[in-house]
């Protein structure tokens, strides 16, 4: 079997921190299955949640937060503001203020959290052996140091590619494209310029982005611990990745890629969808999702999707929950919630539309389905800008990539390499999991770079040492040179002198 | 099930060049298992050679080479001569000539073959799916090449770290130490420096030890190509090694770690080694073995090594075929050839001593037993130089690891870290063979820094174009500035002058 050593685990403690959100949906899936192994799984709720809610399988631990679940509504709805307007900068400034606001209002619950020494206590007589946790917010890599617990982390990728700065993990920015650049993994000089210099802006807007975790961990931690330094504590990184998806890159030892964990196994679709989708005959159906977070769109906006719909043959299923215009076309379907990964699995999907959330972009890999984000540059996908729309433009565009078989085949070869892993993400995601629960950790596979600053790290310190030994032996050569030559010629000056 | 497409590989060909030595004891386990699920495998072997042989399960090509049984022997012997004496600045060089010699005479012998036109012409003919090939010598990747099929490489590792630097993998100096220099991944601003200036040395020695290589390869594949960059075409890395034994490090997407993958499963001894090693009692028994291919030592090193083992509880065997003193102890059992895997396995085997061969090496890991050459650092070993033996020093080492029972504990950590993976390794070399098999390689693992040459790797022209606009805008701006001035205080003169 696969996992030799699994009954030194069973029946591990392990201490979950999730992030709320959609990130939390894939990250049930990994605690589903461990409670199902027979784990006993804690999970940390705030009182006012988006999305995580308690179940049968899992314990949870309610914590008390300072905001109202409207505070928390208010907050997101501010972060979904910016999706429907065009990217100035001064917008782009605005919306990392928007997401910081968000973001440290939860880390306000969970100061809330860390402050409750009733709940602490309790926790730390749990004697968890590690904690799961989404480094997209401090609150887990906090507890697992203050607990002396490794910690697995569990996440797509963060923000200033914090993660691989943290897991020590080199970047060259000559081919690795900088997120946002439009760059892709062959970049032209002027590409590269472009990416060289976003690379060390990023660095820069690191210190900005993460000034209110940093403030956090050296509160409750030690004054010169920065959030980037406490992330590199991290046992293992599970990361909702693969490389059919992101641009090959050096890894570390202890990065475990689980992307398609959210591929789980498909369930036969409700009648009423089956019924829709079965009678859209041999042109099949389109699966329409802005994500699980954006469910509506201004009316212009949505008008534009329902005119470029009248004008194709295929059905069309859109999780939308907005205005409707009088006459919408027979062939859409709104639908407040869709079984995206089954509708995905169906024979007669055609085409997949959304907004490039990972979880998206996963399932629409997974089965072998178009239209993807990122996946432009690898000719799977055509990108369609949502401030910039018009009725002409999305009907080309779905056109195209109904009729252009090359798109479907493209997908297809992804969609085998993707496929074609020799252990299954969830699995690999529970073995992980529960290797650090048995060994306390995976210290075998951390690089001693942790222990060096970044003077060290890149040896300027043995440079400027050994350039310093250069620069005394030439200056101590030259002053031997320069005596000799006086003496000598000093000598034959007076020789000179003698003889006239 | 493990490998979920596997029918589509099943029946593939694969063409094999091996290296010569104990190199093939672990390839050929591989061969062995992708023989036995099917596959059509064809290794090449040359007429003269140390250890390949034929067998039943494989096919193998046996091509001409310009060297005689006896001059292959004889270069091979020149190469065991530097084991036994110390290694002073001269014999280093000395030794390197000789592995030059050594692995010369192997390229002429891939030379030979890669002239014979009719067995290239009947190999191209066969439309193999990938080549397994041990990149120590240079014929499989020039064959893969030439026949334009994807190399997957299987190695331990290759002098100078040309592994790592042909497939573009980053290795900081700071933590990252030197092959022989002595350090670990930890290490003071001192080794550092060491480390530094080895780094910088050993970049320069692999031009020198790669030059017939180069030369080889730029003749028949074109003039501008090098062995290294002939390398980084290989598709997968199967490396023979694992974070039990090896630092942790940066690593790429497309190095698969297979360490152990000669810890097959265990027979029973044979009966006369069974009595022998039952009859140890308590006191349990210990395994010596130089490696495969060194048998005997001087006769002086051998009595150290019989004198010693007089003074011990422990039975002993010993893979010796040299002159044996007279007297020699009782408890002594010496023979050609040892089930070493087999061995280690038994519960009453206590230490093992070994040359530090990586078989050797990987067989102490899989089976929790002592001594191993580089694991001292690890407190797992102690180590001996075997050009400065004393009765004394071999005695109170064996007695120090046997009774020290820390040597013991800190083995078997490594040992259930080592065998707590999610696949097998055997699995894993498999399944990774036959993914290049049924993808024709794996480029979605291919980092796009191998179309970088090394300025545009480290960005050095976008520094230079960067320093260029800036001192030119430096530049302009101070000539303004100088001109304005002179402007201005040309007219204050002027209009000093006029009120003068």
């Amino acid at each position: 079997m696969l996992f030799p050593y699994v009954g030194l685990s069973e029946g591990s403690k392990l201490l979950v921190a999730p992030m709320d959100g959609s990130h939390w949906l894939s990250m049930k899936i990994l605690v589903m299955e461990l409670s199902a192994r027979g784990h006993e799984v804690v999970v940390l709720v705030p009182e006012n949640s988006l999305l995580i809610k308690g179940s049968q399988t899992f314990t949870t631990v309610i914590y008390k937060v300072p905001y109202t679940k409207e505070e928390l509504d208010g907050k997101f709805n501010e972060l979904r503001k910016g999706v429907f307007s065009p990217p100035k900068f001064s917008d782009l400034m605005t919306n990392v203020e928007r997401l910081v606001n968000f973001t440290t209002m939860q880390v306000k619950g969970c100061e809330y959290m860390l402050n409750n020494k009733e709940l602490m206590d309790q926790l730390r007589g749990e004697g968890f052996d590690a904690m799961l946790s989404d480094p997209f917010i401090p609150c887990g890599s906090v507890l697992a140091h203050m607990f002396s617990i490794p910690a697995v982390y569990f996440l797509n990728g963060l923000p200033c590619q914090l993660d691989f700065r943290a897991n020590q993990c080199p970047s060259p920015p000559s081919y690795i494209p900088i997120f946002y650049s439009g760059n892709t993994d062959k970049m032209n000089f002027l590409q590269r310029a472009k990416n060289f210099i976003l690379y060390n802006i990023e660095s820069y807007v690191c210190t900005v982005m993460y000034a209110s975790f940093d403030d956090l961990v050296s509160r409750y931690i030690s004054e010169d611990m920065t959030y980037q330094k406490l992330l590199g504590e991290g046992a293992i990184w599970l990361l909702r990745n693969d490389f059919t998806f992101q641009w090959p890159r050096p890894i570390m030892p202890n990065m475990v890629f689980i992307g398609g964990i959210n591929c789980v196994t498909t369930k036969p679709l409700p009648a009423d969808l089956e019924e829709f989708v079965e009678g859209s005959g041999d042109d099949g159906f389109i699966v329409f999702t802005m994500g699980s977070m954006v469910s509506d769109m201004p009316l212009k906006t949505a008008t534009f999707f329902f005119e470029a719909f009248r004008q194709i043959p295929q059905r069309v299923l859109w999780r939308y929950e907005g205005k409707v215009p009088e006459n919408a076309p027979k062939n859409v379907k709104l639908l407040k919630w869709l079984p995206q990964n089954d509708l995905l699995a169906h024979p007669k999907a055609r085409l997949f539309m959304t907004h490039g959330g990972t979880h998206g972009i996963y399932e629409g890999i997974c089965h072998g389905r178009d239209n993807v984000h990122r996946m432009t540059a690898r000719g799977v996908a055509e990108q369609l800008l949502i401030f910039d729309l018009s009725t002409e433009a999305i009907a080309t565009a779905v056109k195209k990539i109904i009729t252009d078989k090359s798109y479907k085949e493209k997908m297809q070869t992804l969609s085998s390499l993707h496929h074609d892993r020799p252990v299954p993400p969830l699995d690999l995601a529970v073995f992980w999991t529960e290797f650090v629960m048995r060994h306390k950790g995976a210290d075998h596979l951390r690089v001693a770079a942790h222990d060096l600053n970044w003077i060290q790290y890149f040896c300027l310190d043995v440079l400027a040492f050994l350039t310093l030994i250069v620069v005394t032996v030439i200056g101590i050569t030259v002053k031997c040179c320069l005596f000799c030559t006086r003496k000598c010629c000093g000598r034959g000056t007076a020789v000179k002198k003698k003889q006239a």
